[in-house]
C-alpha cells in the first residue's frame, strides 16, 4: 500500500497545501489566501476539499494508496494540543483547535506544530540532517524561529512550546522586541534585525546619512546587494549579525550539544557573508570541549518546499515513532 | 530477586561509595581519599573490594539479591564512552575508561556520567522531580553544574557533554573563567561567583573597604550570615546573583520548556535570600507564553546523599529504559 500525506503550511498571508510521499516528493500543491477566511473552520473546509482534489490530480492508483494523515505547520502551533494559540500574525484570535478540525473533516490523523519545528523535522527526514540524532535548526526570516532535536526526537518541552531561540535575551536593555521584552535574539539575527543594525551603523558612521537613502527600500536583500557591491557598512552589518548569532549558537551548544546547526531562511541565503562571521564568533565563544566538531550548515531544504516537507514530516515522524 | 546497585561519586578530594536499593535507601556507605590513588586502576581495585565489603555489611539474604550494576558520577564524565575526560580537578590526566575498569573488575554493568547529570537523575528518581518528564537541574557549588531532562530522558547530546550551563556566556567581556573565556554563568552564580560579586560591591560602595576584612574568611557562607545579620552589601550580593541567575534560567526555558528548575548545592541552601531575587528576575525575563507556570524549586535531595542517589539512579534509569 502506497502511503501519502497531506501537508499544510498556515502562513499569515497564504496557506500552502501539498501532497507528499515518503521519499519527500511533492506530488502536487496549491495555495489559498489565509486572510480570506476569518473563520478558521471555513479555511479547513476549503483546504480539505483542495486536498481531495490534489490527490485526484496526482493520478495515484485508486486502490493502491492511503492518506496516512494531515501534517500542519503553523505560527504558534502547539504539538501537544494540536492548537494554534494566540498567533499575532493570524486573524484568528485565541486558541484554535485546527488539528481536530482537520481530523474531524477528513477522518484521518492530523498533527500540528509550529512552523519552525516542522521545518526542523523536514531537515531531518529530507534535508541535511538525515541520519543525525542531535541538531538545532534555525530559521532566519522576518523573525528567528527554531527547532531542537535531541536523540532523534523533536524537543517539545512540558507545554509544547520548547525551542523559542528567537526570544532568548542576548542584550540586556537591548532593542525593543515585539514580545514586550528587550534584547531578544531575533531583534539582531533576522531579516528585520539586520535592517536595524544597518541603520544603526549608518547613523554612527555618519558617512551616509540614513536620511539620504529611501528607508522603505532597505531590507535584508538590499543590504546583501550593497555588501556584495563593496559597501563597508552593509558588510559590517552582516559581520555584526554573525557575531551576535555565533555567540548565541555557542551558548546553545551548552544545552543540547548538537552534531550540527542548520541555518535556513532568507538571511541564511546570504551565504558566506553571514556564515563566515557566524562561524568565527561561534568557534571563539565555544567551550573548549565543543570546539572544532560542530558544523554550522546551510539548510539543504529548498526554500519553497521546506514548509510543505516539514509539515509532511510531522506525519512520517509520527508513524516512525509509533511503529 | 532483590536488586541493589553500587553507587560511586568520584570527587577531587574523596570518593564516596554507597549501596542503594530501588527505593533510594542507602543501605551502607564508605569514603576513601581519591588523592591517594594517582593510578585510577588502583582506586578501582580498592573501591571494588569496598563494594563487596559494604554488600556483606548490609546483611542481605545471600540467595535473594543481585548487584544490578555500578553507577558512577564523576567530574567531566562522559556517558557514551564511560570515560572521565581531562578533569581539571582530578590527578588523573587524559581520558580514563573508568566504567570499563569497574565492569571488568566486578563483572557487572557499569554506567558513568558527570556528577551534575547523575544528581539530576537522582532528583528524578528520588527527589522533587519524581513524575516530571521535563526539568532542569542546577548545582550551585564552587562552580555551576547542570543536567537537563527532556521527555523523561537525560540530554547527553551528540558527544555526551550536553548540559554545561555553567559555561554559557552571560556577560560579554565579563569575569575571567577558568575555561579560558570570559563572562561564564558560573563566574556569577556559584559559591565562588558570589564572593567575587561581594568584593565588587564592597569596592564600589566604599562603605567598608575590602582591605578591612580578612578576605580569606569570605566565602558564600560568610556572605549568607552577613546578609542574615542585616548587612546590605551581602544582601545585595545575593540579589545580584539571583538577577543574573534568573535571566539565565529564563533563557534556558526557551530551549527545553521545562516544568520545573531545581537548584541544588551550597548556595541554594541560602533559601529565600537567593530564591526571591532569582524568581523575580526569572519571571520578569520570561517570554509571555512561559510565565507563571514554571516552578523554581530547591532540590529535595539531602545534600550529602545526592551524589550517591544520583550515581545509583544511573543504573535504575538504565534498567528502566531498557525494560
Amino acid at each position: 500500500m502506497h502511503q501519502i500525506v497531506a501537508a499544510i503550511d498556515i502562513g499569515g498571508t497564504n496557506t500552502v497545501i501539498g501532497i507528499v510521499d515518503k521519499e519527500g516528493n511533492i506530488l502536487s500543491r496549491a495555495s489559498i489566501p489565509t486572510t480570506d477566511y476569518p473563520n478558521p473552520k471555513d479555511l479547513v473546509e476549503v483546504v480539505s476539499k483542495k486536498i481531495l482534489d490534489l490527490i485526484a490530480f496526482c493520478q495515484l492508483p485508486t486502490a493502491g494508496f492511503v492518506l496516512a494523515g494531515v501534517g500542519i505547520g503553523a505560527p504558534n502551533g502547539n504539538y501537544f494540543s494540536g492548537t494554534i494559540e494566540f498567533a499575532p500574525n493570524l486573524k484568528w484570535k485565541g486558541v484554535i483547535p485546527l488539528a481536530k478540525y482537520f481530523s474531524d473533516t477528513l477522518n484521518v490523523k492530523a498533527v500540528l506544530t509550529n512552523d519552525a519545528n516542522a521545518a526542523a523535522l523536514g531537515e531531518m527526514y529530507f534535508g541535511g540532517a538525515r541520519g543525525m540524532k542531535d541538531f538545532i535548526f534555525v530559521t532566519l526570516g522576518t523573525g528567528l524561529g527554531s527547532g531542537i532535536v535531541v536523540d532523534g526526537k523533536m524537543v517539545y518541552g512540558h507545554d509544547g512550546f520548547a525551542g523559542e531561540l528567537g526570544h532568548i535575551i542576548v542584550m540586556q536593555h537591548g532593542r525593543q522586541c515585539g514580545c514586550g521584552r528587550k534584547g531578544c535574539l531575533e531583534q539582531y539575527c533576522s531579516a528585520s534585525g539586520i535592517v536595524k543594525t544597518y541603520f544603526e551603523i549608518l547613523r554612527s558612521a555618519g558617512s551616509e546619512s540614513p536620511k539620504l537613502i529611501d528607508s522603505e527600500k532597505v531590507d535584508a536583500k538590499y543590504i546583501f546587494e550593497k555588501a556584495m557591491g563593496g559597501d563597508e557598512n552593509a558588510f559590517y552589518a552582516f559581520n555584526y549579525t554573525g557575531e551576535v548569532l555565533g555567540l548565541a549558537l555557542a551558548n546553545s551548544v551548552a544545552y543540547t550539544s548538537p552534531e550540527a546547526i542548520f541555518l535556513f531562511g532568507g538571511l541564511a541565503q546570504a551565504g558566506e557573508l553571514l556564515f563566515n562571521p557566524t562561524v568565527i564568533s561561534f568557534e571563539k565563544n565555544l567551550l573548549n570541549i565543543y570546539r572544532d566538531k560542530i558544523k554550522i550548515l546551510p539548510s539543504a531544504l529548498p526554500e519553497n518546499d521546506a514548509p510543505i516537507l516539514g509539515a509532511a514530516s510531522l506525519i512520517w515522524n509520527e508513524l516512525a515513532q509509533h511503529s
